[in-house]
């Protein structure tokens, strides 16, 4: 509970915050404000203010995961590289490693084999188990402060089930936890297919932020409202529709065969399409013209072959560029009609063949996949079912970036005057400031106070300037101002935060005051206040 | 909360916990009961019970720093080789090292750098700022389990005051603090004095509960009460009153002199003492026998000093052995009476001169220090003084081992029966297990839970044999058991926890059925068993 004086938190600037609060990165504005310090980059140490907004971000996390009954456990950062061999994930430049242990990015793992040791009968399961705490991952170059860093603090969860569609149940019951975990943070999110929609393969949802500052660009179909991360989401094209002109791409092959890529001209290519098909490999190490040049390098006794891949939006009709290189039909092979183009604006949905996909931009804050045996299988880790026999579990994998959600939030509700957290993360929901005007006794303000039990509230007595001490309670994102003053018994309440459906009580404060401020008797305050927080 | 039942928390054992439980280690037990379980040698996976033990410890040490107007923080386990070198602490084979980083063992210098970001005016001090969280250490060979691992949890406090008087405030206070903290825990504990008891020079104490299995050997004066760590106790010798006999033990010194150090035979030569005295530098890669061959093996025209060093209790009349090697008077140099000899139970205490002292192990769990500017100075941290001058700060530090603790408590509250929790610490106080024989709904039971509200219980209204349950219940640790059965509405009260002094109901629970059960009406039931924990 933060309720001493801002002027007596650590960290808590005692004055101004800066002079243009709007140029500001949302980074340096967390700094500015004392919620956080960065020692170096990538790295963050949480003041109290800070502190206390993760802390209620994490209550809110376990909250929901209790209620689904996933159990929390805490596993140790470090962890022995024999677990990694066998899946495969050692050899990873972003791992940190001190000597025979790396410190955990995840915890598939280490989390496999622990419930291995404690649920190895299909009477123990499903478990899902989950932590919170800190993770590390070796970012060559750190940035955008709290959003990637190389020590965050993260939320995962791991599901293990006795068969697939015990594991979907699973799944879905994580997705249903994730949606009331965003919906209680009040920051307006979407679930995003983060696969290609292929019904029984890989399931994954991304869960983002609304915001124009994110780094994903989402499209979203306004026919069947389902959106999906650009990098999966394929456009609809209309049998025999193509188009007029294709550009083209040179690659080479693993093997040193140059490789085409024919795709409508001003369109841009996904290649992670093209890796689902699985039809070539291509050197990612080389551009387009130098693809172009090593290949002209081959001498003509060399056999090298020509692969032509032909984007499905391009056929009969389409005006196809001309090769820059020489080449012989007998060694060159062709695919026509493979799904390549990245989706955009304006494009057809695949999905429901009827809408048309609009684009906005997200901030990825969590992820739930179904991963399978794919981490079951390599570490040989399962339960012995009703019939004696031993079996892979079928998991599932669930995160959140906790750390990244405080500057996430910080960044879609923020304003140029400051922070403005949502009631439900605020470090302090409601500052009541004692104006110099104010003729009664503490007392009565005491009184107020005990009234406020269960929220987060600070009460500010202190001499100075009533506009001043507002001021700085609004800068740093306090939802609620309640104003004790001269018309007392009557105060005043301003409102910082968010509002999202005020309903009947936007309208009173509409009609009395515009929609900032509010006049109420004492006795009505606190419940006021309550109903305010609650929609903010 | 752990309201579920013990068969569906990841990791409580479901059958009997091993054949013989006095015979396991502390930490053995801990993995048996489904506390932890260890991935590698001192590393902790928290499994829920250990996740929640741990938790209820920190949730005390939190609410008696919070109380004293110490701030939370939380900082990057990952902290730069650059400020380490400032304080001479990075050439340390015990920090574990990742490139230019360190996982952070302790927070002196980090912390002392926050502090100085944001505390830099006379104003803003004293600050005490503390942390709970994860911290490195290297141990070579790491024993113990959870008593001594290379990851472990940590409170770890830093004061930063303007001057010495006001330092030493902080440090009272901070001591006032651990003082509340273990009285919480409901463990027996002694402060010990952790310095050589010179007044004004550095403060220094130890927090030790008190084990017969403790690693640490204390010494207790039996009229004034001070408690010691034997490596800082000096016995009391009277003046004139000498040993009978001398032994001696032979060093060679930095400069290859030969030392002589002459002390009581049958007592031991404690060198921190000689250390303090600053008169010579041993080698301590040495043996006295290697000293003596080494000493013989120089030629006579290599000039040798010999250094003897005369204990306090060694004197005139006291018989000293020969000398092993040749000698020259004229490069013989010889200290006398110096307090060399190590403190054992029945010496004379030194500080009051009028007790005994008395000897008991410990196991250290807590460390409060008076730092004074030993860190400040070489990282140049300080504040602006009122007269606008800089000065460094006046700084302490305060730690207490977390993860330490759960296995500290666990080792001096168990038996041969399993573990036993003080309430304060249990992950589940109160078991409310419903026999067979109960004739009644669970309505009934639900409506006694609901008086309950504030307490860790969880109700077991399984099938299965009462004397199980209730047998798992306490091996687990759980201090109260509540029996719902066919004598409804009245129940039956067991204790399995740890009973300081329960007074009067002590009385009427040995007058009515011998210590360990109580039958009241379901009414006072509830009171019961708030009142029986509260002194638990």
């Amino acid at each position: 509970m933060l309720r001493r004086l801002y002027s007596t938190i650590l960290g808590a600037p005692t004055g101004k915050l800066a002079k243009n609060i709007a140029d500001l990165s949302t980074t340096e504005l967390l700094i500015k404000a004392g919620y956080v310090s960065q020692p170096s980059a990538g790295l963050t140490h949480w003041l109290p203010l800070g502190l206390s907004t993760i802390r209620n971000i994490e209550e809110i996390i376990r909250k929901h995961h209790d209620r689904a009954g996933c159990q929390e456990v805490s596993l140790s950062v470090m962890s022995h590289q024999s677990l990694w061999d066998k899946t495969g994930r050692w050899q990873n430049d972003e791992l940190f490693k001190v000597g025979d242990f790396c410190l955990a990015a995840t915890a598939e793992e280490e989390m496999t084999q622990l419930v291995q040791r404690t649920a190895d009968s299909y009477k123990k399961l499903p478990v899902i188990a989950y932590q919170i705490g800190r993770k590390y991952r070796n970012e060559k170059r750190p940035r955008g402060g709290l959003l990637r860093g190389r020590e965050f603090v993260m939320k995962d969860a791991y599901s293990f089930d006795v068969d697939q569609s015990s594991a979907l149940r699973s799944f879905e019951k994580m997705n249903q936890v994730y949606y009331d975990i965003f919906k209680e943070l009040n920051v307006p999110f979407v679930k995003a297919n983060a696969d290609s929609g292929a019904i029984g393969g890989d399931l994954s949802y991304e869960w983002h932020f609304l915001s124009e500052s994110g780094e994903d660009t989402l499209l979203e179909c306004d026919a069947c409202g389902v959106v999906g991360n650009v990098e999966r989401v394929r456009p609809h094209v209309a049998g025999g529709c193509f188009a007029d002109e294709a550009a083209v791409s040179y690659h080479l092959t693993r093997d040193n065969d140059l490789c085409l890529i024919y795709y409508p001209k001003g369109r841009t290519v996904n290649f992670k399409f093209l890796k689902d098909e699985d039809l070539v490999e291509l050197r990612t190490d080389v551009s387009s013209e130098e693809a172009v040049r090593t290949y002209r390098q081959f001498g003509d006794d060399e056999f090298r072959n020509i692969v032509r891949i032909m984007d499905v939006g391009v056929g009969p009709g389409t005006l196809l560029p001309d090769l820059e290189v020489a080449y012989s039909r007998s060694r060159m092979t062709t695919f026509e009609g493979v799904p390549l183009t990245a989706a955009q604006a304006g494009d057809g949905c695949a999905l429901c063949e009827a809408g048309k996909l609009q684009s906005f931009r997200g901030i990825e804050v969590g992820h739930t996949f179904y991963l399978g045996k794919r981490y079951s299988e390599p570490l040989d880790a399962g339960f012995v079912d009703s019939e004696g026999r031993k079996q892979h579990y079928e998991m599932g994998c669930y995160g959140i970036g906790v750390s990244r959600l405080v500057a996430a939030i910080a960044e879609v509700t923020r304003d140029a005057d400051g922070l403005r957290w949502p009631a439900s993360v605020a470090p302090i929901q409601v500052d009541i400031v004692v104006a110099g005007s104010y003729a009664g006794d503490l007392g009565a303000v005491e009184e107020f106070c005990a009234q406020l039990d269960g929220l987060r509230y600070r009460v500010d007595a202190t001499e100075g300037h009533l506009g001043e001490k507002l001021a700085r309670s609004k800068r740093l994102g306090t939802p609620v101002q309640v104003i004790i003053g001269k018309q007392f018994p009557k105060i005043e309440i301003e409102l910082r935060g968010l509002r999202r459906d005020l309903g009947k009580l936007e309208s009173e404060i509409r009609q009395q005051h515009g929609v900032d401020k509010l006049v109420v008797d004492v006795e009505k305050g606190p419940q006021t206040v309550h109903k305010l927080l609650s929609v903010m």
